[in-house]
């Protein structure tokens, strides 16, 4: 690979994707490889919310609940189709993250009755481990924590073999936080099914940068976030999927009054609506669903398809770059090195990665620190320029050449 | 009582609380009586909305997590002290009312190990009476639904004839949301205590109308909604209150990363922090908060003893006002006739209540229907005026004396 500044600078030329830089905010000096966090905010955002609380909540008071009372459903008709590779009506806006991956979660367990295994990743985001225990423990089930290999990912045999005839669900992430090592969806999900599990995929860090396919890869159950990829903003609300055969048989645990039918005769016992929405909990979040559609419009107007090449590519240059300039600085590369194997986001380890973080973000570089040794690099299709990831790499070589993030903290000291 | 429109642009002219009207946007015009639905939107509200995403997210980005880290205690003691009458570190905002109504009935329940009843009113909310279905059928409990009247609310001494050493949990709301009864806390807290039960307390239709003093009142657990009274907008996050010296012995069951000690060292099991935060789960809504934020500043500024004075004031003029002109249209009150016991709303019941609804709302008056019979006026008192209830009781007494409601479609035909 040609490693010049002119090459970067000719693939962003060349890039399809260029023009949507200009639809996000912020200090064009920042390298923001961050994308993977928190993506950058829409310009488009301020304005949306302003309409929707000034015209809408300011001036139709509750009379706009007549838009908004399908805006979770429409919005996750947009994630469904534009996005997610799933059907109308499998998609649902609602909760965090953390709330919805434990609906689908005892649902799930719900559904396979008798079997008292619940498997999850060794590796994976603390906050699906977490729900994952808590479920658990309530349930009296036991957790089969999956080893990963931290850099590369799971190693599908490796889950087999923790399937049996015990295990009633599978909670895995399909781009891990850590490494970005992306999952087989297609094959996990058969192999768990064959076994007679359902397997629940948190799509957060994979939702925008790569194409889930739910529908092609025959995925039952899924989760994800809105803030990275997807730039609905700080917290915004998540996103469930339930594959449409399935959402009639399942029952969340949290029966809230907008998952009822006929909601508004306030009936006296509850009874699930059919379709996505008996997912639904509470009033749904209004002024922060509307940052998260314009967010997603963002993602569907690019492509998935072409937001993955972009992706793929910044990656591989990234790799390239590192491959050049770091590994003699004590950096090795702690992502999967084939590309197709990767999400968005690539991550470098470095004994001192904590003041390397430091020393970047005074540098006008803004990566992911995750403990202890990690940098993670998330440059975000819609708005990286393969520029940004020259310059990028090229401060990462600067500091670590002249060791100035050796007078930076260590992570004992950290404030967090 | 003297009911002439001049008596009541007298009480506006002597209204202390006057001056906040201008705080909040919207049509001069409008007789908006549901702010019990969905509250106003102060005028600030979209000023710090763009501050938070034009500002602290487009530009802070993930820096700026170190100022919303803190935002959910924050805006939660804001909360309790202004508005609640409860402790620092004992409010949270978080999630939706339906799931905090959850994680903190199951934590309770599992704080009385031994006891297998949950109590409810059969009158109260839909999602209160179906989250504590849920949680029973979950755990094998027995839901015991105590029976109110639908106008003057639960009889203290029908609860606690229903409360034995089986019943480990109590919820109610503060508020009726149909007849606006009020409940009294303190007696049915010490009520539960003494049979050994905890009350978790639903204070959705109370913050921001009535001083709940949960300190002095002696509560031990409850959820409220901020897009009522505390004008958050529509679907804001929610809030939960645990007294502090329960904390640290309640679990709740949702385990996310936002309820973690040391969260970001992501380690690898659940342990969940002391204090509030630990009813905390994924990573919350920064973009809704802010607008919570201004509302709970405004009622906080206005003081809950003002707003609870003159919100039993407009209520007396609604109710003389019903009785005066609708009592020979087939109006009947149905909220509580003493003032000390109603909330902020006033409930009355006609047999075309819907019909009425529609028309009122054709005459630039909004009230809130409640199947089957039921039309609440709630005026707000940070921003409803003594004269926008009088005109809004001329115009129902206009309808009903003409007959003009007659012409609209029955409630058969509604499309909710």
């Amino acid at each position: 690979m040609d490693l010049t500044r002119a090459h970067a600078e000719s693939l962003d030329a060349a890039d399809p994707l260029a023009g949507f830089r200009h639809r996000f905010a912020g200090d064009d000096d920042l390298l923001y490889l961050d994308g993977n966090s928190l993506g950058r905010m829409p310009r488009e955002t301020p304005a949306a919310l302003a309409r929707v609380v000034e015209q809408e909540w300011a001036r139709g008071l509750v009379g706009s609940w007549s838009s908004w009372i399908g805006a979770a459903t429409r919005i996750g008709d947009l994630l469904a189709e534009g996005v997610l590779g799933a059907r109308p009506g499998e998609v649902l806006v609602s909760d965090s993250t953390s709330v919805d991956l434990y609906k689908l979660l005892v649902a799930a367990a719900d559904a396979r009755p008798g079997r008292d295994v619940l498997v999850c990743c060794a590796d994976d985001f603390p906050t699906d481990r977490y729900v994952v225990a808590g479920v658990a423990q309530a349930r009296g089930m036991t957790v089969r924590e999956v080893p990963a290999d931290v850099d590369e990912g799971l190693d599908p045999a490796v889950l087999a073999a923790a399937l049996d005839e015990r295990v009633a669900v599978v909670v895995l992430s399909a781009v891990a936080y850590r490494s970005g090592a992306l999952a087989d969806v297609a094959a996990i999900t058969r192999t768990a099914r064959e076994a007679g599990a359902l397997v629940l995929w948190d799509l957060s860090h994979a939702a925008g940068a790569v194409p889930v396919d739910l529908t092609a890869n025959g995925a039952d159950l899924a989760v994800g976030c809105t803030y990275k990829y997807l730039n609905g903003g700080p917290g915004s609300p998540a996103f469930l999927y339930v594959r449409r055969e399935l959402q009639d048989r399942l029952r969340q645990p949290i029966w809230g009054w907008f998952g009822q039918r006929d909601q508004f005769a306030m009936g006296p016992a509850y009874d699930p609506v059919p379709g996505i929405e008996r997912f639904g909990v509470g009033t749904p979040p209004v002024v922060a669903m509307t940052a998260v559609e314009v967010g997603a419009r963002l993602v569907a107007e690019a492509g998935i398809g072409a937001l993955a090449a972009k992706g793929r590519a910044l990656g591989e240059l990234t790799v390239a770059l590192a491959d050049a300039w770091l590994t003699g600085c004590g950096v090795t590369l702690a992502s999967p090195r084939d590309p197709a194997r990767r999400g968005s986001h690539v991550t470098l380890a470095h004994p001192q990665a904590w003041q390397l973080t430091q020393a970047l973000v005074d540098r006008g570089v803004v990566p992911d620190f995750r403990t202890p040794d990690r940098v993670r690099l998330g440059p975000a299709p819609l708005y990286t320029r393969f520029v940004d990831v020259w310059d990028a790499m090229d401060r990462v070589h600067e500091v670590l050449a002249t060791g100035a993030h050796e007078t930076y903290p260590t992570e004992r000291s950290r404030v967090t």
